[in-house]
């Protein structure tokens, strides 16, 4: 229902998120669709005025009706259009249904295992986030609830980009950030596959995006980070890191053809935001140790 | 003096500002600094846990001590090493230094004026900000107090570069993304000069972005969007336009060549970024009218 005026007085109902301790953002809210503890975390659904429906997870905005396709585009796009023909993806996380959305996009694709660990989080967002979690009805679609580390463990060069939308490296999600997982995505990916994970925002969190960039780089032979613009999280500025045995490397004729071939409809990727967001500000270079 | 922690209790002070009625940002306080009301408008400086010294004008946050290269590198920058050889450059509006500050930092540059409406804004950036005011003391920056659109009736081809560095179009410098003004800035350009104004968040704010970059395109022949990062802005997410009767495309191995050879040293700006900002997101290529 959403909040009507009161008859006097002045008061209004914020969702505020703390990006530190120090540093908070604040949604006016227009309507509470769900709260739940799952076995995993809190689950919030609202409606904001500014964002549309949103979803947080323990207290971090995950999704926003308005601006997802900033994260979500920026998350998928890179890694499937410089694979030349990407036909099994492993989504790990996403429970949302925003990455598999983009991904089922690629008419190459034939297969999507998405493993996500809390049910919970593909029910709401059915219920709540439609625009998202159409894509879990896609014949092509597979979804396993459970344990992406575990479900590595059994899975040998099986898909051509994996793709990990974590939460934040905090409870269950910070095995997600180690070398012993990215191993076992290396592992999974078939040759030239490319693994792409979110890297968080290096402006306010330059150790996590830092270390996730150093582990990739260990695991495999060619590493890039890339920036994308997300202004419901922290600071705005989000980071992504793909990492291949393959090259990672794509001139803009190739990427201008593969998105023309494919058919692509996006709001925020193109190829040049591709390449462009691939260059990195001076102070992210001298954090990643690039110059 | 520093807000020590009271010996009961929990209580913080925090600096909140509305980037929308529906929308805020929080920045946890450690001391106040200044606070008056000018000719022109309201002036704090405070000291913030996250983002360090920060002024706010009428309750925007226009420069942090953390985050203000984003912001002074990118406005800059991209114009100044657009043009082969800028020798005498204009900023209007910047009060704060930080855009003369950049300026100088191109040894090409013989002669900076600056007018700045509020005198006030100068002496209170040289008290608390010297990392942003010391330029005001370089002997070929020159300082006038006075209205920018006042100031361009008496000017004709006399820079090679001029910025303008506003605040919102709201009161005094809402005239300042007219196209009277950029007429006016037109007529004060020499041969291949270059203007470029900042043109709010595209993303909170589409029609004042729109709303400018028309304007420019109108006066000048070739007109040119960009964007940034600014943690501590609307959104996090800033554009800028350049516009020019010269041109405003510049290749890779010219602006490299040009970085070395003015020997700058940024913490955001680099060739790279220059270029890869200018490729726009597509929601952004629509707003504009250019796919």
């Amino acid at each position: 229902m959403v909040i009507p005026e009161a008859k006097e007085g002045k008061a209004e109902i914020w969702y505020t998120e703390y990006h530190t301790d120090d540093l908070k953002l604040s949604l006016r809210v227009k309507r509470f669709l769900h709260t739940e503890l799952s076995r995993f975390q809190r689950i919030d659904v609202f409606e904001s005025h500014e964002f549309g429906v949103t979803l947080a997870l323990d207290s971090r905005i995950q999704t926003t009706e308005r601006d997802e396709f900033c994260y979500h585009e920026m998350l998928v796009h890179p890694a499937m259009m410089t694979h030349p023909n990407p036909e099994r993806v492993l989504i790990i996380g996403g429970g949302d249904g925003g990455a598999a959305r983009e991904v089922l996009k690629h008419p190459t694709v034939k297969r999507v295992v998405q493993v996500e660990l809390d049910e919970r989080v593909v029910e709401v967002s059915k219920k709540y986030m439609p625009f998202l979690s159409a894509s879990f009805s896609d014949p092509r679609h597979q979804l396993v609830i459970g344990d992406g580390f575990d479900y590595l463990e059994n899975v040998t060069s099986e898909f051509d980009v994996v793709i990990v939308d974590s939460t934040d490296p905090i409870g269950e999600a910070k095995k997600l950030f180690t070398s012993e997982f990215y191993s076992g995505v290396k592992d999974s990916l078939r040759e030239g596959g490319i693994a792409v994970g979110q890297a968080e925002t290096p402006f306010l969190y330059p150790t996590i995006t830092k270390g996730l960039y150093e582990v990739v780089k260990q695991v495999f032979s060619n590493v890039k980070l890339y920036l994308t613009f997300v202004p419901s999280y922290q600071s705005g500025m989000w980071s992504f890191v793909m990492g291949s045995d393959g090259k990672l490397e794509v001139d803009r004729a190739t990427l201008e053809a593969r998105y023309r071939e494919r058919g692509l409809q996006t709001k925020f990727y193109n190829p040049g935001v591709h390449l462009g967001l691939s260059e990195l500000p001076n102070f992210l270079k001298s954090l990643l140790g690039l110059e």
